[in-house]
């Protein structure tokens, strides 16, 4: 096994870290390059891998366009329930590629019918946060 | 208040759960239809909620194309785990609105990120039936 | 398909939304009606259903009582987690229809052996928030 | 700390195994007996605090009648999922303490607008099987 | 049934549960008696049950070291979510018992895999806090 | 950005994909190898991820050694619930890495404190299947 395998700052990891860099920049901005950021002491590893495999190696993949990444991504956080960090940093996301305010808040309503209510409310609410922060409205 | 209104059979619940059904047997197919008449007897008004509250008054809302919302769909049903019946009704349903079997496992694929790989594991091989009750393979 | 189907200010939506206000309002008083007024721009549709369907179409139909079903969204929302909002919405409605401090409490602790003891602690702090803005105490 | 502790045949704790027995076979009847005895071999200790715990410290305390503590767990059962073989005991015990099985039926319908009608389904169709092996029919 | 059974201040149950508060207090030191103590008035039977019986007759048993334990714990309550101040008290256990900060942080990104990134993120978010108020840092 | 990233037969993914299940078959042995098969027509890139990154990036990090990450990954899997097919590659994985038999079924009743007896029962009766396939009983 190469032993620079796990050294995250290889030459090899290095560079699968900045193409996911890249994405993530492009996609989520400021608020996921922070995100990452408050991992660099802490967690670097996990830093890493949102970075090298969550967006340079899934994200960026040309099976599925950016938009319906995003709309698979809000089906799950809203399902999952207590993930409303994320869910904030990927409505960010949803903006960012090109969904509107309005079906944002619609993909969420259709959550409703398979998760409850409640996970709907919550996601709809922390969807405000996003809307109020960079002065939209969401209806 | 209306006395009706609980009684599923009632003229307006009956013009709710038939423009429901219409939906539903238009997305979903015989796989949708099965499952209420499956609760014909069993729970009538839970089929009748499927129907005219999930298809009538959710699904066939404007603001989201059929496409993305089954995205959302398969994003939720993946995250929520143990949803295999549903999940398959919903490949079919994205098979149906013109979803490639290329595109639902490459959604299934992104949702490992945020979900964990077993739920994006059992999401996949939930696909494959429905891939292989028609005939076509996954990539 | 009526084209009103979908406006939900449509004369049949409101008389249904109407209809769910009142056993909302009555069940769930002011905390109930405040978070549909914070939907009122943000996502006037989820506003909608959670009055129309959820409370108009489901929890007053007449198959169990109000203590009854307060008992199983106990349990539901206990489960889920992540819902305290709706839990404390939920704990001062069971306080209006009758349970009191001492049984909703109990609940939460048979919920327990069912979702495990972190849930039902932070169920438990949930309802604790409420009855101290009741001013009563839970045993 | 007494040497007997965690010997769970000692007589202190075959004494709270054996009243948690009594419980659980008034409760829940043969389907509940058979899962401890399957325990017998494969985990004795998790059998025995099924039964000294969960029912025996937990299901027969007095805050709660029996009839109210079934349809907490049927809410917490159907909201976490993955749990049929668990429903249908409870369903079977729901049952025997006197719920009728359109009360049973009506729960899921009701947790349907808290967990999302998925889990709803599930549990409903968890039901039907009970329904049917005793020969009644759910509504 | 002996009718002391549920009084939890009985002899037996005394017993018990100063047997579970001492693992307790061991374990979790300070921020596991603060749990329990705030529980004294809410809901004194949780308080009695984490103490008698999650420490007491289950955290232990003789089947499984500490350390294990712990490894465990984090792994179910970084997969369950929303339950960070569960969570902060075992992140602390796990250093009370000899885990090191490294391997916590370690452990999450392992979960990663399993239950996804955001449970993962949430879960290192709260370790952080933990070693931030007892002054040391994760990597 | 390099054309070879998203290509999981490129020479840098073949390399990193079979250190993943050098790994995969040390610790999982046939049970683990059969999953990456069966995903081989199916979704080829989930297959090359479980590979690459789950086992090659993560599982093998020096960070934590083998029997600790079983520990969190029964805890994980355990709490998520129906992961019963994960659940048993990895108690075969337990076992392949000096876990005990008792001491898997120990740790599942030590999950039940924290994600409930049902999520606890299934664990154990899946762990069940994988000691009556080798021959072996659990307690």
């Amino acid at each position: 096994m190469r032993t620079t395998q796990h050294d995250i700052d290889s030459a090899d990891n290095l560079e699968r870290r900045n193409r996911g860099l890249e994405v993530l920049r492009e996609i989520d901005g400021e608020a996921g390059s922070k995100v990452i950021d408050s991992l660099a002491d802490l967690s670097p590893a996990l830093g890493h891998h949102v970075a090298a495999f969550a967006f340079g190696d899934i994200y960026s993949r040309p099976g599925l366009d950016a938009r319906s990444r995003q709309l698979v991504t809000i089906g799950v956080l809203t399902a999952l329930g207590g993930c409303e960090p994320q869910l904030k940093v990927h409505v960010g996301a949803c903006l960012n590629v090109g969904l509107t305010p309005d079906e944002i808040i619609e993909a969420m309503l259709h959550a409703a019918v398979y998760a409850g209510f409640p996970r709907a409310l919550n996601a709809t609410f922390a969807a405000k946060e996003v809307f109020d922060s960079r002065g939209i409205s969401g209806s």
